[in-house]
């Protein structure tokens, strides 16, 4: 079906069901102006923006709509869970190209209401608009946190372990079946973790009130770029241990069967949207078992040092500059980020 | 200049003085996941976003870059304006096409700047990303207001008065103007009501502190179908004066020089970004004088009635019923908002 047989309002209508979960702090959504919510006493608020443009951040044959809608979302609560927020309300504007037809918008809206379902995120209204050619679709998102457990890009100091919430390089690698038009055969998981991210609110939460950490960001240019930007932030420098970076064995078999560069994969390329951040040295052992308990991961990969710049430590035993070479959307390094 | 030769971070650091104007109730800015700040106890929480696409809501040779800034900025504002809301903290998402040079966007910026100084906002942070081909901007908007004074399009009541805060229809005439290419000569007042619309914040303020008034709503879609949604969302009809309709000398003759249609133009095309509304009629005087002393208008231009629908008193004195023949984005009415 075309949009043109249902208009602007009829579309509207169609989408606005499951959008609503949890009602009892919101005044007004979905059919007015604007929303209108209640925030939290006592709790600072935190606001997020991602746009997502169809042939820059994805390919619309390459991404099945449900897994589209899931990842917009997903973005921008990863940024909220970055700082140790919750992910609260939600608006989103869509441009839409005259060749899309309602069944894709439909999968793209159910790819989105799942994900706000899973992390208790309404969906509160937005805009929506015909595009000449490319869809764009974008999130903004409010969430919540106290002031004094939320995390930032500023706060690591020299002695600080380094620690990842997850593993890297699999969104990477699915990204590179993509670009290279890899046959899927047993590697599933890597184009999953590239389509499907989830992100580490629980593990966020966690680290926040424990007040154990002192930085904190998530893992979208690529570990050697978001390190970098805390270090950048900090004023400090970083040692990295490339035998500590957390990866699957399905990731490791993927770099070898292609003969791939296994750094450039689990260092630069990102959208891993696992966190990154340091703590104090002693405080490592206490986060490692609170999240553990919660089934979270905690993975130690290095330590802030004086002076800038970031040192990796090679699986060879090698040490070298980690200059940070993911994507810089003016200087294109890459076509497409997938 | 082009972008890749500043990349991303340096188009960031370009663009971010001057963003920031309010430091009161801001924990953090620009440079981090998200942005992080203190909302006014007691009060409502209102979001709102807006995306304009190039060559759906603007063609880049037809406007310039700093009305450009400026008006999408504005569109946001107003939304908040139509709930009597006050505008507070802004994210500006851009995808930028790769034949755009940096003066280009410095312009651009300068104009979100500009308005956003003139209405107290602060631009707190975004998301900066390439584009294969159109601009496109996505504002999100945080405001605030009394709970109990926001205004709906939900509200209106039948013997309501029916009011509007300013003059309709030069923005219309400004978009003829721009899509039949006609000489500006003494025509540049409609071409900047169309390029240059100004929020009306502080009626809205007024009004919604009065609690005089029972719906509100912004004219962007024009009044036939803003009026309609007030219509639909209230249960009620309503009837219009085509002869108290507000407009200016300029828009009348504008219309009598090109034989235009004068209800289309001034009713259904829309951007105008005043407010209309409605309020129980013994109101209407205490509003009319609070807003006349702080320098806004107020016209009183129809009733809500009993029923569904919009009847409209002509100029020539015969009533009809004025169908909404606004903008829908799928159903392409017009081919471009200009």
């Amino acid at each position: 079906m075309k949009l043109r047989e249902i208009g602007e309002f009829g579309f509207i209508d169609r989408i606005k069901g499951g959008c609503f979960i949890r009602e009892k702090n919101v005044i007004k959504a979905i059919g007015d102006d604007c929303c209108v919510f209640r925030t939290s006493a006592n709790l600072a608020t935190i606001l997020t923006t991602d746009m997502l443009v169809e042939d820059i951040h994805f390919l619309r044959d390459a991404i099945p709509a449900v897994k589209l809608g899931r990842k917009s979302l997903a973005v921008n609560i990863s940024d909220i869970a970055a700082m140790g927020g919750i992910p609260r309300e939600a608006v989103i504007s869509i441009a839409i190209p005259p060749d899309l037809d309602v069944e894709y918008l439909d999968a793209l809206y159910d790819g989105m209401k799942e994900m706000a379902r899973e992390f208790d995120v309404n969906l509160l209204g937005g805009d929506t608009t015909s595009a000449p050619k490319h869809l764009v679709i974008n999130v903004a998102l409010v969430g919540e946190g106290k002031e004094d457990e939320l995390l930032y890009r500023s706060g690591a100091r020299v002695g600080d372990i380094i620690f990842l919430t997850g593993n890297v390089g699999s969104s990477a690698a699915g990204l590179d079946m993509i670009l290279n038009n890899r046959e899927v055969d047993c590697w599933t998981e890597l184009l999953e973790a590239h389509h499907n991210p989830v992100p580490h609110v629980k593990a966020g939460r966690i680290i926040a009130s424990l007040r154990a950490a002192n930085s904190m960001i998530d893992v979208s240019d690529g570990v050697a770029s978001d390190l970098g930007h805390i270090c950048f932030e900090s004023g400090v420098g970083a040692i990295v241990e490339e035998s500590k970076i957390p990866v699957t064995k399905t990731f490791e078999k993927y770099v070898a069967r292609f003969g791939l560069d296994y750094e450039y994969l689990s260092l630069h390329v990102g959208e891993d949207y696992v966190l990154l951040g340091t703590a104090r040295e002693s405080a490592a052992d206490t986060l490692g078992r609170a999240l553990a308990k919660e089934g979270c991961h905690f993975f130690v990969v290095g330590r802030i040092v004086e002076g800038q710049g970031i040192r990796l430590i090679g699986r060879d035993g090698k040490a070298r500059a980690m200059e940070a070479r993911g994507f810089d959307h003016f200087r294109k390094e890459r076509d497409i980020e997938g």
